[in-house]
């Protein structure tokens, strides 16, 4: 299958809807730039939605879960188990990501594209499972090139499914025991970096285990040398299924004109594979937060996207990108509810 | 009068509140520290407000507003005029910080502590008017002890008044045309800083008139020279009527164990303030942004509160501090809600 059927059509940001957004700041009863990095996000998103004065009514974070079979090397702190208990606990709404989605009022979708074992069904959980988990990328690739296209294709058809029930900002959520050896094998790959540089200690490993993930990484780079170019060979040979469910969920929003917002470092790796399949996703993609994870800050910057904060965090489930949603909301808000000089009466110049 | 008998008791931070949160944390759905400063705001908010798992239900933005009379020296890119119109903005609710608030569900309180003119009755606004503004300070003393004092003890009483309608997070506002000018001397004074390194653009003056800006604080120092020891002297000789009311607001709520959030350049200088005046009122207090205005960094440094974010905001009125309340809130609420690896039944080793 040719990749870029895949990918649908992607538009440019809008300049109309930006130029009215940068003019109508210009006549709100603060001092110009005075909101810094709220104006340029509040004219950013009128440009992502075509409109200047863009309202977030429908937001929602989609957490992909899947599980890795490199989770047999020893390379989390916790058992594989975890993935799916953990989905447990977010359909139970007792996850850190469920209460900082009520708290912006998201709604949390969990897609189980590769959990290792059969969850019940759910309220707010959907069955897409495409494997029980990925193969062991150490031993040999994670998955076939039609179950990375198949995971992607997911991604864009969960967009698709839920912008009928109304979406206007996306939260990219994740969650799988072993995913951030995983997000750091893709990393390394795009971008030629070092193990070593890249690899952090994920849910909280040791010296020794790290060394030891480092060691996994490398021999598995070593065993598939991708191609850097060829994103779909980088995330069949060392990807995640929810690695790829991300990618499609990047795709599939910004062929609407949705916000994208990245989290830490395995939805940061996603948006390293949407934009070499696709680099005129980029503009769509926001980057909420600086992870504590190593390696982030340098995808970050690989990927040209600033993070709103640095909170020290490495949870993943689309926590940071869920609480940078009330900055995103608060850019929007600002630019269409405060008053105007003139509307105040407020004197613009001495 | 003697400055000692202004300052309330204010107690240390509550240990067990702080042991019990600490303890709770680890027990919390998601690996050890990976929700990095979120946990270490959720424990220094339980050792503030002596609760182990404190809720945020009484959030509230009190800007203190008063004139400077040193605004008739062309420091600032707006009339003195503004202070008032803009009041009246905040009243009407069609500024930054209206918005923002309603995001978060702060009530905002406007205090007349010093507006150079009448402002009529309205709801939201709580007339307490010690003078139309202050003196000139580049020609005399700002205002008298006698006023400081006053404006400090006006503080700490609107504290005691909206605490008997719940207060439970106090963020710090302010509105004066000029007052960045009477907080750089402030800070200049504490710290024996140069005024080159701490005067800013404000609300964006010019080259020119920053100079002339430089120029007016040095030149005020130099008259009045007042003792860095000496808060009160700071106050009257260089300060304003809105930064008393800010340093009597921090007093106040300390002593009540209300968490402050302090906002930008002005309101960290009152800060400065209050920790000269009474030591034991650092704890209270959480810096939300790094404004852009220059020296707000270094006397973010000199209290030594690291601030949560930097959007390159210079705008006051509380705007950054009420934004920060939704991180600090999520702190709260994630230590309250998220549920147990016991309650939900997830594994916590391999």
């Amino acid at each position: 299958m040719d990749i870029s059927d895949l990918i649908p059509p992607i538009p440019p940001l809008d300049d109309a809807a930006m130029r009215a957004a940068r003019d109508r700041q210009q006549t709100l009863t603060k001092p110009l730039g005075s909101l810094g990095h709220l104006e340029t996000l509040s004219i950013h998103l009128a440009g992502i939605t075509a409109t200047p004065r863009p309202r977030f009514a429908h937001k929602a974070v989609v957490i992909m879960s899947a599980d890795h079979g490199v989770a047999t090397e020893s390379v989390s702190a916790y058992p594989q188990e975890v993935t799916a208990q953990m989905v447990q606990n977010f359909l139970r709404r007792g996850a850190a990501i469920n209460v900082l989605a009520r708290m912006v009022a998201a709604r949390v979708l969990i897609v189980d594209i590769g959990v290792a074992s059969d969850i019940p069904p759910a309220d707010g959980l959907l069955n897409r499972k495409i494997a029980y988990g990925t193969a062991n990328m150490a031993k040999g690739a994670a998955m076939t090139p039609d179950q990375a296209s198949q995971a992607i294709r997911t991604g864009i058809e969960v967009v698709a499914q839920e912008a009928t029930r109304g979406l206007d900002m996306l939260a990219l959520g994740d969650m799988g025991i072993g995913n951030t050896t995983a997000a750091a094998a893709i990393a390394c790959a795009l971008m030629g970096a070092a193990p070593a540089d890249i690899v952090g200690r994920g849910t909280g490993v040791g010296e020794t285990r790290l060394a030891h993930k480092i060691a996994t990484v490398t021999q598995t780079l070593a065993l598939h040398r991708p191609a850097s170019t060829d994103a779909l060979e980088v995330l069949a040979t060392v990807g995640g299924l929810e690695i790829g469910g991300l990618v499609g969920l990047i795709l599939g929003a910004a062929a609407r004109r949705i916000p994208v917002v990245v989290d830490g470092f395995v939805t940061t790796a996603a948006a390293m594979l949407a934009v070499t399949l696709a680099p005129q996703v980029k503009p769509y993609l926001i980057a909420s937060h600086r992870s504590q994870e190593q390696g982030h800050a340098q995808i970050l910057a690989w990927l040209g996207l600033p993070p709103l904060f640095d909170y020290a965090m490495r949870l993943g489930e689309g926590s940071g990108a869920v609480l940078a949603m009330h900055t995103l909301e608060a850019a929007a808000r600002l630019l269409d509810e405060m008053a105007t000089f003139t509307e105040a009466g407020v004197s613009t110049d001495l």
